[in-house]
């Protein structure tokens, strides 16, 4: 079961990204968790759609080889940040060749206020309903203050947040089966 | 009476940037139109905040000194596309220095079908209602199908679009002023 | 193969709710459909919970039986109606025991305009994949303008629009099988 | 400063209705803010729309008649409850006499989670822009959970709580005047 992570800031330190390593070894023995890199990709332009950019090529080639997606997004301006979504769409294109078809995609986020990123988090579940997706509505994963779940080092220290990560893996993983 | 357009979409015969251009000489006589240019900005990454890639600055100055904002916005995946929200996110920081705040905004947007952007502009107007814009609601202006209303060297030819165009600019004119 | 119908709509020409009509004939032959009447429903109050109203409790349990639920709904104010909001909120009732749950969701639309309630079902198919449904995505129906599609005793004659329909059954049956 | 206050509950407790009725004595001195009842409402039929039932003309009355506009929304299902809905459908009516149209609306919540309502209001605020209200992007007004703000009596106690709403009103009297 070979599952792509995709979180939704490309910065450093990214609260986000943390969340993903975290669930890598949470996740059951059968689950593999890789962690794509969405920093490279330009922007997108319909008129490079002849020659995917190579960098594009592969996130869509990981997409397409995944048996289920993860995606830890920011809430930005109270929606996905831009580069996410370019990221999405990359992904769905080609037109026709939409790589998101049919998988299981468990959506979360977390911010540093209390909402846990819940309005972009709407806005990411309507977009991939749209992209065919089996989107996972329960367990919802709102994660937030994030000074309250890691600590000064970056690493998720809250043990029900593990928790409730751990139940979201399992509902991940029977989608999958 | 300064405007600043906004193309959602970067690539050269976009229908969108075509629908800005064609408003440029529907302007009242105390309006300029300028279209701006997103498609040299990096992706916003808050890492590089302390120093604003100088592209980034200069879309920030511009939305900043604009009376006024004119969007034109495709639909990508049932949403604004990554390279327009892109655009908004670096407009919109650094944290406490939101250049939309207290600005009208126009929304439009053209598609080859007939939904006309509707779904990807009720994200977008969500977006500009938190960055505390003054959103325009009415008039509405979902356009489409593209190819009804443009020729083949795709210049805007229908002439209620026009029309609709010209009475969206009055009430953009008038919350301006 | 039990499917439930929910029509947006209680007025007594709709052509949501004529929609569902059509639809019947259309279904595979192991699937019934049956239209809920959702119009004597008092407004939700959670001070009724501990004694459900007798005709929220039949819609509840209509839910609760069905293999699977199929909405039509109109567009008011760029969302979904109160009226259909009201019989989902009853539905979804007491916290803990929502009937929606793990259930294939079809949803659809028709207006007078051309935008066949895109808007509307993008709020709709958050609030099902809030509900753990299983929303589907594709093909998307949006249908309109209802007069292009019905002939003037408010029959459904447009020969696309039923293939359209009949292709989303099958969806429907596979998901429900 | 004539204002219409609508609360989205109906419930007899209601902590949203609470916050209203906490902003009455927070109001500026020539604001004067009246509570509508959106309980007796029927559901909301187009067929009835050429003689108005009696307590939707009311409403519709009361909307038109008002300087601005509060709405306090609990969330069901993510979204604006089908009672409040109903209620906006209504004053929204019949086509072309929309009573929201220019007026500035305040939008805010309370929930018994940390969310406040935030997915709900970005519902309701996009409504409202489609009804060409003057939706008030900021202050943004997400209270919860409701213990830790509300005594044992439903009264609202928390300080900062209070300070936010009296900066919120002042919003709305600049937009009003």
């Amino acid at each position: 079961m070979n599952i792509l992570a995709i979180s939704g800031s490309v910065r450093k330190d990214s609260f986000n990204t943390a969340l993903l390593r975290t669930m890598q070894p949470l996740a059951p023995p059968e689950m593999q968790i890789e962690i794509a890199d969405i920093s490279g990709l330009p922007l997108y332009n319909q008129d490079s759609e002849g020659t995917f950019p190579a960098v594009a090529q592969a996130l869509k080639d990981k997409v397409e080889a995944a048996d289920g997606i993860i995606i830890a997004t920011p809430e930005y301006n109270r929606s996905v940040p831009g580069v996410l979504k370019n990221a999405i769409d990359w992904a769905s294109r080609p037109w026709g060749k939409n790589s998101f078809a049919g998988k299981p995609v468990l959506i979360m986020g977390v911010s540093v206020g209390k909402l846990g990123t819940a309005v972009a988090q709407s806005h990411l579940k309507q977009i991939m309903v749209y992209l065919d997706a089996s989107v996972i509505g329960q367990p919802e994963l709102y994660f937030g203050p994030a000074h309250e779940l890691f600590d000064e080092a970056g690493n998720l220290t809250d043990v029900s947040t593990k928790e409730l990560l751990t139940k979201a893996l399992g509902v991940l993983a029977s989608r999958t089966a």
